[in-house]
C-alpha cells in the first residue's frame, strides 16, 4: 500500500467474542424468518444495524431454505422450488454509508455450521431449472458432500476428496429505486424479444413465494410485484455474482445504492468452479460467514468504480501450475457447427473434452458434470479475437483424486458408485460429438417450471 | 505419476549442443524462406525431420514476418497486410509419428534471439484487423517493448515492468485432408450465413500471399485454394489457441493427423493476457523456442482426446492472490442493453471496467487496452448460469506498476507519456457507457481489408 | 499418488456431527482437569479412544494453562511457571496401532475458541526461560493478539495483521519405557556436562507440578520421578517440534511406540516464525484442533522412518516471492567473533539484520523481536559448508504491514504504541553490535527459575 | 511500492543488444584471462566499467575454472585444486558509487552457455575439500547434468529432472582495506585457537595460484599475500552467500566500501538446496549473468544495513506445498548423543532422514547426497529455543521424481545406474547411525590438502 493506513477502528473490546448480528433456525421454514428476504428492493426493512469498521458473524440458511436433502434421491432437485430462491441474510443497515460510497466489505471467515457438516451439488432437470449442459443432461441428479474442516467429500463422486474455496455466492447492497426500475426495464426487453420458445432467458418480479424480510403486508405484495430476483448477478452492485474465489481474506468493494448500504449476503458454497456450470452446481450449503465493514466515502468516484471489484484473500488452495490438466475447446459445437467467437459454446466444448477424458476412469458424464460445478476448476478466456474461434481452456487440479489422471496412457476403469438421480433416471454415457438434436448449442442457462 | 516412467531417450551426446532445426534470417523477406509457411496443408513438404525422443531449437520470424517496425508510429500497424499472416516454422516430420498417435511437445525453452531483443503490441484499425474493443477504439495504436533477461518494458506504456509468460501463439500439427475440408465447409459456412455487414465472420483459403513452404508452384497453386488460414485456433489441432500459459516447461499433448505429423509452430509472445484482445495483442517477437518431442502412439484414443490438452510449467511468473485487484463485468452492455448469458458482453464489460480504473491514473485507452492484451491478466468465466446475465473477471497485477494502484482513494494522475498511433489519430478518453452507435456489442473480433 | 488408495473408512454417518473426543474447560484449572497430562510417560492413561479412520475434534488449553492474562502488564510472562508446561490433551488410544505401525495424523482443522478469539507472544525474562536473544533482550514482554477469522491483530504490534498459519506446536506418541530411558539418559549426560554456568542446558524430570492424567497417587508420583519434559521435540517421536508449516490439511506421520499409539496434541499455535526465537514466541492460544486417525501397519520399516515426517496442507496463506524481503546473516558475532560454520550464531545475527532494518520505521526492538517469532517468517540454512562461515536467510513478508516497507528509501518514523513489559522494566533500542558483555554468543536458549 | 519510482535510466537504445562487459574463453586458462581474479582485495584493477543503471551481461567461467570434466570418473573432483578457487568474473567499476552506497543489483538473466549446456556436482574427499557429512562419505564422487531449456537431467542421477533456480553463488563489492583487515584478523584468530586437528577451520590469505586479475607482478604478490580467499560469504558485503533463491528477477543491495564499487560475480549455479551441502554441491556451470547496476547514494545508513539484503525474483519454479515431503532432524547425533540446541547437528540429522527415506528406491546414498546438494530442497530452522533440541527441516520436492515417492508404503527399488566415483571408491549404503568414530559429528565443514 502506498501510505499509512489508518488502523483498523475496532468496535469491541480485546478479546471479546464477535457479535451475530442475524442467527437463523435450520428447522424452522425459511420464509417465517424475518431476518431473511429472497428479492432485491430497496424498501425490505433493514434486518440489524453495523457500526462502520465493525466485524460481525452473519448466519446464513443454505440457497433452497432446507429444500435438499442428505440423502440418495435427486427427486428433490427435481422438484425444487425455483420461486423461492434465494433466502439471503439482510439487509443490514451498515452506519454511515450513502449512495455513491463504497462498502468495504472483508470477508475474514466463512464456516458450516459445526453440527450441520455437509452441503449438495445438483443438476437441475431441464424442464425445471437446467443448467449450462442441459441439452445433454435433462435429468436431475444431485450428490451429498461431507465436510471435515477443510475438505469435502461425496459418496456420489467417490475417489475426490479437496479443500473447499469456501465463499458466499450473493452479496451485495440493496438497488435504489432508480436502479431498481432499471433492472426491471432492461430485463423485460430481454424477455420481450427472446425468440426461444422452451427456455426463460430472464426472470421478471414474481409475488409468488416473494420473501421480504420484516416487511408488513402491504410492503410485501409492493416487494413481490418489483423486488428484482436474486438469480443474476448484475453490474450495479455485484449479487450473485458466483466468483469462486471470494474466499477468506477477500477484500470486495461494493457500490452502496440506498442510505445505510442495506448490505445482505448469501448463498454460501463451500466449493465452486469456474462457472458454477450446473447452475446449482456449487457445493450449497448453510453456515456463518464473518466479515468485516468498512465505508470508504465517496469511494464509487474517488475509484472509478461502476461495478464491484475484489481482492482475493490468502488461504485459496494452492497446486502448483504443474498440477494442473488444462484442457482447451473452440467455438464449434458438437454438432459440428462453426460459431463466431461464441466464448460460450467455447466454454461449454471444454466441458466436454474433460468430460471425455474422466469418463474413462470409470465415472458416468453426470457425476463428472457434478465434479466440474463444485471443484476449483480454473475456466479461463484463452483468446477471444481468432476469428471465427473462441478459445477457452478449463484446469483440472489432478490432486483432488485419490488416483492418478495425469495423462500417461489407457486408463484403468475404477468401479465407482453412482451420484443420486431422480427417480427413474438412467445415467450412462452421452455421445457429446452427435445426435443431440437440438438449436440451443449456443444458449444454455436456466429454464424453470412456471 | 503413477508408474515409473521410462528415463528420455538421448538423441544426443550428453554436454553436445542442441541442434537448431530451423534458422531463419530476420534480414531477408520471410515469404521468400523455404522452412517458413503461412497456411495449414497436409500436402506442404516437409521443413526438417525431429527424431522421436529429440530436443531442439526452432527459429521462428514474428507472426506478420517483419512488417512492423521499432518506431513510434502505428502506421505500420494500420497498413499491415494480414493476407501474409502467420509465418510458421516448419512442417517438421516427426520420426514415427501417424494418425491416431499424440505429440508430446514438451517446450523447454523460449527465447527472443539476442540481437534483437524487442517486441511490440498493435492495435489494428478497425477497418484493417479490429480487435475485441474496435467498436470504441477503431484507431491503429502500437507499443514497442524492450527485453532485458526476464522482463519486458515499453516507452509506449510507461510505469509498467513484468516478467514474460513467455510462449507460441501457435503450434499444432498438420490436419489431414479430412480434417482440412471439414474446416473449410463449416467456416465457409459461417461466412455464407453471416449477417454481419462491416465484418468478416471467417478467413476463407486466401491465395494472395501463400507462403506453402518449399512446395514447388503448381503445388503452391492448390495450397493457397485450399490451405486453412492460420488465424483461428481449431479444435482437431489447436493451432492459433494463444493460451498465454503455453511457457516454458509445458507439457502439449497434440493430435497427429498425418504420417511424420507435420508439426508447425510460431507467433512467439513475449507475454500475452487471457483473450488477447486487441488481436495483435501479445508481446509479439521473432525468437527460439527448445522442444523436446516424443510420440505416444494411439494416443487418441488411450487419452480420450478430440483436442489437445496441456500442462503447464512450473516457471510462470508468480503473484500472490492479494496482489491481483478483480474486476467484475456483466453481459449489460455499455449501451444498458441486457444480453442472455453471453460471455463475450460480459468481458468486454470486464475490461472496460479495467480502463474506467487504470485511467484515473493518466494513462489514456489505447494504452491500457495495450497493456490488458500483453501483460499477464487473468480472465476467468466466473459465472455463466444465472439468467440472464454471465459473469466474467479480471485479474489485474498490482505488482506490474512501478507506482500503488491498490484502491485506496482518489487516483494521483501521473503526467506520461503516450503511446503510439497512426498518422492523424487522436488518443484520449473514450466514453465507455453512452454514445457509440453501434449494433455489435454482441459481436468483436477480426475485420480486414480486402 | 501411486496407485488405487482405498477412500476413507468413514466412521461416523454422513452429515452427523464431528465427536469432539476430549473437552477442555478454560474457567478451571489445568492441573485439575484429567484428560491433560504435561510429562511424557508410556503409563499416563488412557484419555478416551479413537477408532482407526476416525476424525475428532480435540479441545487444548494454551501451552501454559492459563497463566497469561489479556492485559498490558508482562509480569505473568515474567513470573510464568514453566514446571507446568505444556498441558496438553490426551493420551488418546488410536485402536490397532502397535509399536513399529506409523500414525498417520491428518490436521483437517485448527481453530481458536470462538468465545476466547485471542492469544498472546511472550519474551520470556533471562532469568526464567530466557529465549534466542536474551543476552540482548533480557526483560519479560508481550504482546496480545485479537483474532477475526484468519487474521490476527495486536494492539502491541500495531500496523500489522496477517493470516495465521494455525498449528500445533506438539503433537506425538508416548514414548516407550526404553525410549524414555534413552531420552533421560541422553539429556541426563548433557545436563552433567555442561559447562554453562548460568543457564539449565536441558530439563531433567520434575515431579513439582507434574500433571499425570488420570493417574492414581503412585502411578502420578512414578511419572512426575520419571517422565519426560514436553519442551524439547525429540526425534524418536516429534514432540514439540514447533514446525509452523504443520498447518490445516497437513499430514504427519508418526512412529508408535506404545500399543495403542498415546497420541497427544497441544500447544496450539495461531501463527509462528520459523525458530519461535522468543521461546514463548508463537501466537499462543487455546483452541480445537480436527484430526483424521488412520494407522499404517508396519510403517516404520516400510517408509524408513526413524523420526516424524509430514506433508503440509494446502491453504498456507501465500505472499509472492517478489513479496519477501530476505536478510542475511552469517556467523560472525554481533561482538566481530568468527565462528565455525555455526548456524546458530548466523540465524542470531539475521535476526538483528531484521530488526535494525524496522526499527527505522519506529518499532521497538522488543516489538521486532515479538514479530519475528510469531508472524511467518521463513528461515532458512543457505550455505553451511563455506568455511568458517554458515549463512542463514530470513525472509521477511512486507504484505503483514499495513505501511510500506520496501527498501526504497530513508524510512518514514511512525508513531507506535509500545508492547507489554514487565513492570520497571525500559524498553528501546538496543545496540546490537557491541556493548553486550556476554560469552554466550554461542548459545542461547531456554534459562528457568528453581 | 510507496511512491512514483523514477523509471529506469535507459542506458541503450531501444531494440538494441545488451552489451557484453566481460567475456570469457573457455579454451583457455583461466588464470591467464584478465577480466577473472580469484581473491578478494580493494586494489585489483578494475576489469570494465559500468554506468550507473545500465544493464550488461557478464559471462563467468565455472568456479573452478574449468578442472572438472563431463565423463565417468570423480578424480578430478578428488585431485582438484582448492587453491585457484573461485575464479570470479570483474571487479567492475560502477560509475558513481561510493563507500555507504548501496549498490542495487538486480539479476536479469542468468543461463549457460549455448554449446556448453552441462554442469556438475562433486562430492569433494574428506581430505581434500571435504563436506557437510564427510564423515559417512569421504570419498569423492561426482555428477553430471545435462541442461535443456529450464530443464537439467543427469545419468548419474537418474530418474529426476527439475528446473533450475539459476543462480550466482557468489556475487558482492570488494572489501575495502580496513574491512580486508578485519577479515583476515578474525579469521587468523579462529585459526589460532582452533582445536580440530584434522581439519581447516578457515583459508587464510593464500599466495599459491592467487589470481589478481590485471594486477601487475608486485600488486599480485601483495593481493596474494593479502586478499581474503572467496570460500566464505561474509557480514560486510555477501560473496559467497549461495543463496539458492537469488535467481533470475532477484534485487539484491549491496554495501559499498570502495570508490567505483568493484563488483565481483561468478559461481554460476544451474540449481542448489538450501545448504549446499557437498561443497561442490550446486551445479556448478560456465555461463552469462545480466544485471542491471544501480546506484543508491547513501542506502547503508538510509536502509539500515550491514549485510546484503535481497528480494528474490518471481519466476522461481513452482511446487505446491502439498507436493513437499518434509522431513524432521533434532540435535541428537546419529551416535545417539545429544547436543545443544546446535543447529548444524539437527540439519545433519534431517539429511540422513531423507537419505534413509530415499535409498529405499535404489538410489546410493552417495546419490541422494548429491541430489540434496542439487536440487532446490527447501532448508527451513523449525524451532531454535527448545532446550536441548534445535529441530530443523527438509522440504523434498516429489516432482523432480518421474516415479512416486509419496509415502504410501514399501518402495519398489529400482535399478539405477551409479553415480561417478573416484578411481577404487566403494559406493554402497552407510549406516548411519552407528559405527561411525567421529569426534566432529558438531562441525563438519571444508578440509583440503595443503
Amino acid at each position: 500500500m502506498s501510505a499509512i493506513i489508518e488502523e483498523t477502528t475496532k468496535s469491541r473490546a480485546s478479546g471479546s467474542k464477535i457479535r451475530t448480528v442475524c442467527e437463523v433456525n435450520l428447522d424452522k421454514p425459511a420464509s417465517e424468518q424475518p431476518r431473511l428476504h429472497n428479492r432485491w428492493h430497496p424498501d425490505i426493512p433493514f434486518a440489524g444495524t453495523i457500526k462502520d469498521g465493525e466485524t460481525v458473524k452473519i448466519e446464513c440458511v443454505d440457497w433452497t431454505g432446507g429444500q435438499i436433502g442428505n440423502n440418495d434421491s435427486a427427486d428433490d432437485v427435481k422438484n425444487v422450488d425455483l420461486s423461492e430462491i434465494h433466502y439471503l441474510s439482510g439487509p443490514f443497515e451498515i452506519e454511515g454509508a450513502q449512495p455513491g460510497d463504497v462498502l468495504l466489505v472483508e470477508i475474514v471467515d466463512v464456516q458450516p455450521f459445526q453440527d450441520h457438516p455437509w452441503g449438495f451439488t445438483g443438476i437441475f432437470a431441464k424442464e425445471n431449472g437446467g443448467g449450462f449442459l442441459d441439452e445433454l443432461y435433462p435429468s436431475a441428479a444431485k450428490a451429498i458432500w461431507d465436510f471435515e474442516g477443510i475438505y469435502c467429500t461425496s459418496r456420489h463422486v467417490p475417489h475426490v476428496k479437496f479443500a473447499g474455496l469456501i465463499h458466499p455466492g450473493i452479496l451485495g447492497c440493496a438497488p435504489s429505486a432508480e436502479v431498481l426500475e432499471t433492472w426491471n426495464k432492461r430485463e423485460g426487453e430481454l424477455i420481450a424479444c427472446s425468440k426461444l420458445a422452451d427456455r426463460h432467458v430472464a426472470m421478471p418480479p414474481e409475488p409468488r413465494s416473494n420473501h421480504a424480510g420484516a416487511s408488513d403486508p402491504d410492503l410485501k405484495g409492493k416487494i413481490g410485484r418489483e423486488g428484482a430476483r436474486t438469480v443474476p448477478g448484475r453490474p450495479e452492485h455485484g449479487g450473485n455474482c458466483d466468483i469462486k474465489n471470494l474466499s477468506r481474506g477477500s477484500k470486495v468493494y461494493l457500490p452502496v445504492h440506498v442510505p445505510g448500504a442495506k448490505f445482505s449476503v448469501g448463498d454460501l458454497h463451500f466449493s465452486q468452479g469456474d462457472g458454477e456450470i450446473s447452475f446449482c452446481g456449487a457445493i450449497e450449503m448453510a453456515g456463518v460467514i464473518t466479515i468485516n465493514f468498512k465505508v470508504i466515502k465517496n469511494g464509487l468516484e474517488d475509484l472509478g468504480l461502476k461495478s464491484p471489484i475484489y481482492i482475493p484473500g490468502p488461504v485459496e488452495p494452492q497446486f502448483a501450475p504443474g498440477r494442473y490438466i488444462y484442457f482447451e475447446g473452440f467455438s464449434v459445437d458438437q454438432h459440428g457447427k462453426q460459431h463466431y467467437l461464441d466464448v460460450n459454446v467455447a466454454y461449454r466444448q471444454t466441458i466436454l473434452r474433460v468430460i471425455e477424458y474422466l469418463r474413462r476412469f470409470g465415472y458416468s458424464d453426470y457425476q463428472i458434470y457434478i465434479l466440474l460445478s463444485s471443484a476449483p476448476i480454473q475456466g479461463h478466456i484463452a483468446s477471444i479475437v481468432d476469428i471465427p474461434n473462441a478459445c477457452t481452456t478449463i484446469g483440472l487440479p489432478v490432486d483432488i483424486f485419490d488416483f492418478d489422471i495425469m495423462p500417461t496412457g489407457p486408463a484403468k476403469k475404477l468401479d465407482i458408485a453412482p451420484c443420486a438421480f431422480e427417480t427413474g433416471a438412467k445415467e450412462g454415457v452421452v455421445n457429446t460429438t452427435s445426435g443431440e438434436n437440438s438449436e440451443h448449442s449456443f444458449g444454455g442457462g436456466l429454464t424453470y417450471k412456471s
